[in-house]
């Protein structure tokens, strides 16, 4: 349902750069649809200037958490216009989430750490 | 397994404020002790001064994300020297993790939406 990000942590550059955390509830309505279209949403953001990574996760209490990276606000004022994202955006309010919040922030710090013999990261 | 954040997203005040965006791959090993560890931490960081909430995913794949949020990088560091924080994260990098990434950020501004009709966030 998502694409190759999946299973995979993003691999950011040196701080600093800036995320957008996106948290929502969903609804029960239209799996199938909101799948699609958040793995194109996925693929297309990858496309933008800017774009540094992604990683994203949903609970089984309809908890998700999406975290993308950009290079700069500049970027991300960029993605959120891109039309078929504001498509996205309106199909969501209109069937997909209960609530959500987008947190754009600055990240000044950032630490990974990697079991000794684990694979590098994809 | 989780506490009473589960199932709600977490009610922050006006930006500025800080997040703390803690992404990992889960090894298969002792689900039980780590979502026991991992609900006591977030009952004890909510205990913690500058604590203002916490959101948490897991996805079938392995990939979680937990953001918390603080008033402030001196509150971040503090709860990570809290002794019960310290010894779940010698645990988790012995035992429950394939690697992790935790970036702290400086949120600049946030934006909520929530479905017409839809009750209160816990």
């Amino acid at each position: 349902m998502h694409d190759a990000e999946t299973g995979s942590l993003a691999r950011t550059p040196e701080p600093p750069y800036y995320a957008v955390v996106f948290t929502s509830l969903r609804t029960e309505d239209d799996a199938e649809g909101y799948g699609a279209t958040a793995a194109e949403m996925e693929r297309l953001a990858a496309q933008q200037p800017g774009y540094l990574g992604i990683e994203s996760a949903r609970a089984d209490s309809g908890v998700g958490i999406t975290v993308s990276y950009w290079v700069s606000p500049e970027a991300i004022r960029n993605w959120k216009q891109v039309a078929e994202h504001r498509l996205a955006q309106r199909m969501g309010r209109e069937k997909w989430y209960r609530r959500y919040r987008i947190r754009v922030s600055r990240v000044e710090r950032d630490y990974a750490w990697e079991r000794p013999g684990e694979a590098p990261a994809s």
